[in-house]
């Protein structure tokens, strides 16, 4: 039997998850690959902070990247380590030199991907990265092979646990997003600085590295127009339920006549949607194909041994590959032109709350601004629980964004509105 | 460019739903496989059927299927007939002159997938089957290969469109079962024979053959304990559905520390699962891993491009393994011993729906028959709508099949009970 040998650079918590597996799985891992695999080097600053943990007899600590970079007797190198300079380096040296690479690394792959997969395919080696983005599910192989045939048409994710966590909870149990942000981070679901996740930003880096397999151009984080979670109330938390939506961070890629639409937002999303039911700090990736229809991939989207699985899962995939001599055959799918469409310019249904007058015919008003605009009323509620003052919400019908945007300043120029409190898309069911 | 040429076996609905993802997406295709793939002949018994279907011009109708089997230029069949005597012999000579096969055949692999897989590595070329289970959902490629670093201790699945289609029905519109089997007839969606889909034997092949990959063993139909969904009644779907479950026809392959448990039966699914969310004619599998902990994979479980796509799939990785000369490489996981637990021993919660008389007391009576088994109560119903009996509906703590039937047996003998209506499991939340 074949044996490949590999080495982790770092050994923080997916790291450890992955060698776990391959520990505890080593039976299974051997007989379903056929091969061999033996971690004989883990690369790290410090081995005494690892001095708890038994490593096998073949397996030692190096201190120096270069004994892992130059030893020729190590065919794959999982980074682990994170960042976009220190691990950018080490991935394009061991590219360079033969060695396939396996990686978690979102913002590297994000930033640097094309780049990266152009070199390993140049180099006849192996660069797989499903641990990059979304954990545990298995979606960057799903999209490259398993719906390798179909033409894309949109891809909504969930992909954000901290988020989805965080409004589940604000849904669940009424309460407000300081509150839960708080609890959050004392459960260590949220960072001590959570704007990466709450402004949308980590979600964004993960569309940008879908959207880019699923639509064959190359996609980068700055083509996304993002915005997060902190303006959510509970009270339109609350109004979405009555209407029959669940309020979720959205991460969309949609293919229109007029360009790829990319776009990270709150949403509303029909409760009947399977999206709906994706709770607390899972992640969930739904997609449109013209073969497929329509598939939900769902799972833990974080966590020690689900990202350490995907790690694994491409540690097998390229030991057969290197016991085969197939490395190398992971093309980037980029030959499609890149032509971004404005978001201004996406329709959708949208939710608006106002604070009006407790007045007779207010609702009237509000009605015929939005006759004037040519957007019609889907669903209204109206709570008059306070002697000078209402809350209307209205659900509209589908209109570009520019239009609730001129609906919105013509509400505004009303004297019986005191506040349009909130607009929130609804996504299409 | 390399040329792959294939040729398909029958000209139905799957095999057009093929076809036509290969000629509309044939320009993705060999961008994304770097491969022109070509059909070039297409078996059918009689072309006239499809004269109304315009050909490229390197492709052909013949009739006599040795056209294919005994052409060298062939490079892959893929089989889309159904059945498993002619189908059978096509694959397996197919196999053994070197050709690699497609196929969409469920009742072949379910059969005979342990013994072709075995002759398709033994003869170095590809034998893939991803659309004979569940339509456009990836589910065999996931299993082997995203999945593969998991010891998969459990997998659930809603693998049955038509049932799923009628307890959706059922239960969103409070209609009985032969009612929406007859509209479900109607619509095409069910069978002017509906057995194989309402009883369970549709959804056991698949889990046989899914349980195989996931647990390394060989499992056959003949594994499965099966039970259908014609006795389900709208009564118990409105009480479940006060309980907080939807009823779902289930297909579980289970680990236990005795064996492997196989089994298909109608349960309630705890309505927060993310399987109660599965509606219509959708399927959706469940799984959890010692790595990625729990995973769900949704979609189209048929329907002529989503199965279509599947096939494609495995076209196009056959497709670039023959590129590659890395055919062969699909080897069956049947390394474990099989052992299977009888289901009698399975632990589970039940529902049980009783008629008794309209007496004080009568809870009492059932509530301590219940502790003598050793069961305790974790909800009850009762309505009282009629002078002479009343309707009991309790839900039971975990406990054998074994038990429950005991219980009902003791229930059976109390005077006070008129009928044991109905026996339900409810699914493991």
């Amino acid at each position: 039997m074949k044996v490949v040998k590999i080495a982790l650079l770092g050994f923080g918590t997916v790291s450890q998850g992955a060698f776990n597996l391959l520990k505890d799985n080593y039976e299974l891992i051997t007989n379903r690959t056929n091969v061999d695999v033996q971690v004989t080097k883990i690369f790290v600053r410090n081995p005494d902070k690892y001095s708890h943990i038994t490593l096998p007899a073949h397996t030692t600590y190096v201190t120096d990247v270069n004994d892992v970079l130059q030893d020729d007797s190590i065919d794959m190198v999982v980074e682990l380590m994170g960042g976009t300079t220190f691990a950018k380096d080490c991935v394009e040296q061991a590219l360079k030199s033969g060695k396939n690479v396996v990686t978690a690394n979102k913002d590297l792959m994000a930033e640097a991907g094309p780049y990266l997969l152009d070199l390993a395919s140049k180099n006849n080696v192996d660069l797989r990265f499903e641990a990059s983005v979304l954990g545990g599910i298995p979606i960057i192989r799903t999209l490259y092979d398993s719906l390798g045939g179909n033409k894309i048409t949109e891809l909504v994710g969930i992909m954000n646990g901290t988020t989805n966590f965080i409004l589940s909870k604000m849904t669940d149990e009424g309460l407000g997003y300081e509150e839960v942000l708080k609890e959050a981070q004392e459960l260590g679901y949220a960072e001590a600085d959570p704007t990466a996740d709450v402004e949308g930003l980590d979600a964004a880096r993960k569309l940008a590295i879908l959207a880019s397999i699923s639509f064959n151009r190359r996609i980068f984080f700055e083509d996304v127009t993002v915005e997060g979670i902190t303006k959510i109330d509970k009270t339109d938390i609350a109004y979405g339920k009555d209407f029959g939506y669940n309020i979720k961070l959205l991460g969309i890629a949609k293919e229109t006549n007029k360009g790829l639409s990319l776009n990270v937002y709150p949403a509303f999303v029909p409760i009947q949607h399977p999206l709906a039911a994706v709770r607390g700090s899972y992640n969930a990736i739904y997609i449109k194909g013209n073969g497929i229809d329509d598939a939900m991939f769902y799972g833990r989207g974080a966590g020690s041994l689900p990202t350490g699985s995907s790690v694994v899962s491409d540690i097998m995939e390229v030991a057969k590959n290197i016991d085969y001599n197939a490395t190398g055959r992971l093309k980037p799918f980029y030959f499609d032109q890149k032509n971004i469409y404005a978001p201004g310019k996406i329709e959708s249904s949208y939710y608006i709350r106002l604070v009006v007058d407790n007045k007779i015919g207010v609702l009237a008003k509000i009605a015929s601004k939005m006759a004037e605009q040519k957007i019609s009323v889907l669903s209204v509620a109206q709570r008059n629980d306070h002697p000078d003052k209402a809350i209307l919400a209205v659900v509209t019908s589908k209109c570009p964004r520019s239009y609730i945007l001129n609906l919105i300043d013509s509400f505004n120029s009303l004297r019986s509105v005191q506040k349009v409190s909130s607009v929130i898309r609804i996504m299409e069911d």
